[in-house]
């Protein structure tokens, strides 16, 4: 505490990003990274950008990134924000969309980065509560707000939400901006990116974090009406006018092009997935149906923090959070099937 | 404009960045960038991280990075802030300091990035003319306010402002924050780092743009007392968990552990601004005193506007600010011998 400080920096509540262990030889299963590196034409991308031109500003507008993302969900450079990360891009979402005097609307369970941007820009939050299995209502958000937004597949849970279902949410609220951030939708979610051009307050948001591998390199991207990207583009040039370093630029777009490899290793993805739910549920776990490239888990009869602790001592790390409702669940990143058989394995051994 | 906006986003007059054309041959000195390239360890640190690593979230407080340069300058970690960019650090200072409800100072003639933050953040601007001489003259300080923030040496101007001043000024300021921006300092200037220490209400920001050559990078820092820091730390885990990529800090350190580079190339850039000055001065020019990687001047005669055409023509890029006391002025960044030479002869079929 300082006097020093603006006023609202006293009750700020900082976001507490999963632990990033140092520790060599742990199987990290906490942080939803994906288990394969970035496409090797990203790599050889930045090696050729990497030289005495990093002397140089990159282009502030990331013209090229924003280009390839046009081009790959057939939508105008106008429709097109990049920021460092998607964390970044929510930031100025937050800020330059979400302040009208409402309050924000957002599931109870969810991505626990919202109610901290609510926190930085003064905005009041209203969870809504999701449904006994986790799954979103969609005629709950048809209430007095000042925007919407959750994830979809939904975070920490993994569930999905169907096209239709945000169609009809969409047709509900016509007179706020409502922001689908599609973080994992490349595991088994429908993007909304479809629906941009018939609903000019939706903004779909992504990142390259997941699945593209590139958490290492923080480049995310919203996609909306050229009105809500020019709320942003105003916000970005008046906080920062180079966000994305000359690297990342180039990386981001060549990931954008190995469609190749973005396709193999979100079906290894995904395939994992699909065989690591079948063997927790006959180990006795409820898992939630996701969509993404974790599952969330709870067992029939052992506790999700002695769980979780066992794992740690097999040298395998997963998250749990201490909060209403799913304190007795696991998220658990998918990883390389050797990762999952290890995690099995211990699971084994601790249960 | 639309109804979507938060309300102040009507009315952002967002910064506008020095032009990056994409035209080759072009002699490039509008955006203080270092005509040297980075120290090849940098090239080489970023190479070595370059491989499937990218596909893991960098370390969220970028630690390695902040201990390098709390080593280089003596202090604790603690009092080290980095930010992708100085852009983004002073838009945290901005948010986290200067929200108190009384003005805030900044020279009339100064870095243009100031009042568009204040607009950002609802903060009051009041500008105080520089002397005649484009001096700060610090008793002008001396008034209610809720923060005081300066480049020293001062944009676009060059000119520096000594430690006796600084510290007087500091003394006159006890009740407020003062940042001094040193963008510019390693070109001459005397860093105030020194006097954190004393004064719990200084906080220094730096940049690798200029001096270390990594304007494509995008690091900035701040170093001050703990409080201040931690202010910016809340503001920074409230906004994105990793500002820094992972090839970014490791080529930040890196930057940072070749002082030889450092010293070579930043001397080689003011034995050619010390030369230019002569030059410009042979040919009518009147020169500010820079202590920065650029100087700032007018022809006894002729027009600045003019002037920058003619040079355009002639494939030279140099920056003209339209505003009142300085719109006969050019800001003309220090290029290596050969583009200062280009530069000199251009003038001479222009002027």
């Amino acid at each position: 505490m300082s006097r020093f400080w603006s006023p609202f920096v006293h009750e700020l509540v900082p976001y507490v990003p999963g632990e990033q262990p140092k520790l060599a030889n742990l199987v990290k299963l906490n942080t939803n990274e994906n288990p394969y590196g970035p496409s090797p034409k990203v790599i050889e991308a930045i090696r050729a950008e990497l030289d005495d031109r990093l002397r140089l500003y990159p282009a502030p507008n990331a013209d090229a990134l924003k280009q390839r993302i046009a081009e790959y969900y057939n939508v105008s450079t106008e429709q097109v924000f990049v920021g460092n990360g998607s964390d970044e891009v929510l930031a100025h979402v937050f800020h330059g969309l979400f302040q009208h005097g409402r309050p924000l609307l957002f599931p109870d369970i969810t991505y626990s980065f919202y109610p901290v941007y609510c926190g930085l820009y003064g905005i009041q939050p209203q969870p809504v509560a999701l449904g006994d299995d986790f799954s979103i209502n969609v005629d709950d958000y048809a209430r007095a707000n000042g925007g919407i937004i959750f994830p979809n597949p939904n975070a920490p849970t993994g569930v999905p939400l169907g096209l239709e279902e945000i169609e009809r949410l969409l047709q509900q609220n016509r007179d706020s901006v409502v922001v689908v951030d599609e973080a994992y939708v490349d595991f088994g979610g429908q993007t909304s990116i479809s629906l941009v051009d018939r609903y000019p307050n939706l903004l779909v948001t992504q990142t390259l974090s997941k699945s593209r591998s590139l958490a290492g390199l923080r480049v995310g991207l919203a996609v909306g009406h050229k009105d809500l990207i020019e709320a942003l583009e105003r916000i970005k040039n008046s906080f920062n006018s180079y966000p994305l370093d000359r690297l990342a630029i180039v990386g981001a777009v060549a990931a954008f092009e190995d469609q190749q490899w973005f396709d193999d290793t979100r079906r290894r993805v995904i395939d994992s997935r699909e065989q690591l739910t079948a063997q927790l549920e006959e180990m006795g776990f409820g898992v939630l149906p996701s969509a993404a490239n974790f599952v969330f888990a709870r067992h029939s009869s052992r506790d999700a923090v002695e769980l979780a602790q066992g794992l740690r001592e097999h040298g395998i790390i997963v998250r749990h959070f201490r909060l209403p409702r799913i304190e007795q669940y696991l998220r658990i990143t998918i990883g390389t099937p050797e990762q999952n058989e290890a995690l099995l394995q211990a699971l084994r051994t601790v249960i």
